[in-house]
């Protein structure tokens, strides 16, 4: 009878957190998914239209990882008015040599939200100037705040913008990780203005039209594009993809449908057929990254399952060595 | 904080068991999914070579069904070699309305096996003849014994044959189920003489090459196909498929990859484009079952998702009302 370990949101906590140990598992992640025979399915998706609600399923089986997270998203959006959260879900993670279930992570998106603030410092460790010293960050929401947190592990930011449509939320969110970063943090609702100085730019929204044009980006600054992870969502001015000096991104496999590549494509400025850069083969040298100071790079990041297996499985075994969480015989 | 509730496969062999209710539920859901609009996505698979090993994610969302589930199914093939169960799995349910997480289902794929032996029931019920007394049962493994019994529900059942290539397996399943359901069940590795007087046959085994040849069906039997669930499994000549009077499937969209129909279609018997009927259609009335006593009729079974939501909604209804289960908040 095999022993599953349950795990709730605080337990997981308690063992993950947003570090330089989170960015490292999931640059390894991506690392992985560039050299080694990675399985990764598309992603399952189930809309329930008459609840305003969508469901991803997403899943990677890593060569030489001892488990496999599979890992269900909810995301429904009239939540909020019934004082409910919109996203929420939870990973079940099995072993990878029986398939036995090993642990269920009811971590309602929040080992989601570390593994895709993790991707952003990651993909800033590898494409941002060594120097960058002033960070823009589109959105005020949590991956706004995470994703801040996460270039100041890699970068020596010492300065930061929120740029909001809605300004009370904006100046919430700046002097929110002011206090907690201990930089200092404005707010714009000015898109153009918030990057005129940025050396690197996150979005983080899930606008379906852009927010950022590609005239407002300056030589040198490295833009992360993290909100669209769903055909209708376009952060991302298309003109930028064709004109950056280097486009970089999670898996072009999911790209092209769900990425800002996909609107970039659309716009018929990058051919649907032609390979893109991933991550992972600039991590492993097999790509090349930035080649100067003054060149614009961009990363667009539509999340993969290869994070979840990775962030769950580190997880799992925190878990184990602090013996956290509740063991059930089912 | 939500509140939910863990089911181990000891709790829900409580509330759960193959009785006609389970097949009345299972009904239910054949009749939504040709009468509603319902959302069945295509199944996620992964597959671990590395290990034997594979995974399918089923899901579907039903209107005026309140919850739907996600189901994970492993089947790691080396697992007997180390004393494990080859199949296992759970079912996470979900709130339709909020997408939040109300049960995780430990029931290392007892659920799955009580809903398709329920199916086999619904597809006799519905295609076999109303006097149907003999039973034929290719294979002895869990499903034989449970669609065997299914069968028994459903239509007037006095004795049955399995067969099996493994004549002492085969023995021990007859000596077994003639025991538990107090009528006479021989056993042979013999599959032409198995099917001399069968009224009903089910195939049920993992079969890659025919196991039933079209030459062995008498006119007037009905032939469940419930083995196949993958592009390699094959257990019904292709021969048969394009010659019976009436062929049904779960779904169309399915069993055109997965299903009998796939290798049929390959022989190039059946029209790829073709539209097939569906057992939802005849449970409905949109489509004619069986025309009269002499014709064959043969129903091609894959599993569907909405089978999960709806035998894991029935489960977590009764475990509510029973009290059944651990309830964790996280």
């Amino acid at each position: 009878m095999p022993k599953i370990r349950i795990l709730t949101e605080s337990d997981l906590r308690h063992v993950i957190t947003l570090d330089i140990a989170a960015i490292d598992c999931i640059e390894n992640a991506f690392r992985a998914l560039a050299t080694q025979d990675v399985r990764m399915p598309p992603i399952l998706r189930l809309d329930i239209d008459d609840y305003n609600g969508e469901v991803d399923v997403k899943t990677a089986y890593v060569p030489g990882v001892d488990s496999f997270a599979i890992k269900i998203s909810p995301g429904f959006f009239d939540n909020p008015k019934m004082g409910l959260p919109s996203v929420n879900g939870l990973m079940n993670l099995f072993s990878a040599k029986t398939g036995l279930l090993e642990a269920v992570m009811l971590d309602n998106g929040y080992l989601t939200d570390i593994r895709t603030a993790a991707a952003g410092g990651v993909a800033a460790r590898h494409l941002a100037r060594e120097n960058a010293k002033h960070a823009t960050i589109f959105g005020t929401g949590i991956q706004a705040r995470l994703q801040l947190t996460a270039l100041t592990l890699v970068r020596p930011v010492t300065s930061a913008t929120i740029w909001g449509r809605d300004s009370a939320k904006a100046e919430k969110t700046a002097r929110d990780l002011s206090h907690e970063l201990n930089i200092p943090v404005s707010a714009t609702n000015d898109g153009k203005a918030a990057c005129a100085h940025a050396d690197i730019i996150v979005t983080t929204t899930p606008a379906r039209s852009p927010v950022l044009q590609a005239s407002w980006v300056q030589p040198g600054t490295h833009v992360t594009a993290m909100g669209s992870d769903a055909e209708h969502k376009n952060e991302i001015d298309p003109a930028l993809i064709g004109q950056v000096g280097l486009y970089v991104c999670d898996s072009t496999a999911q790209c092209r449908i769900l990425g800002e590549l996909h609107h970039a494509i659309d716009a018929g400025l990058i051919d649907a057929a032609s390979s893109q850069t991933e991550l992972g083969q600039v991590i492993a040298g097999s790509a090349t990254g930035r080649s100067d100071a003054r060149q614009i790079t961009l990363c667009d990041l539509t999340g993969t399952g290869v994070q979840d297996t990775a962030i769950a499985t580190l997880a799992r075994q925190r878990c184990d060595a602090s013996g956290t969480g509740t063991e059930i015989v089912s």
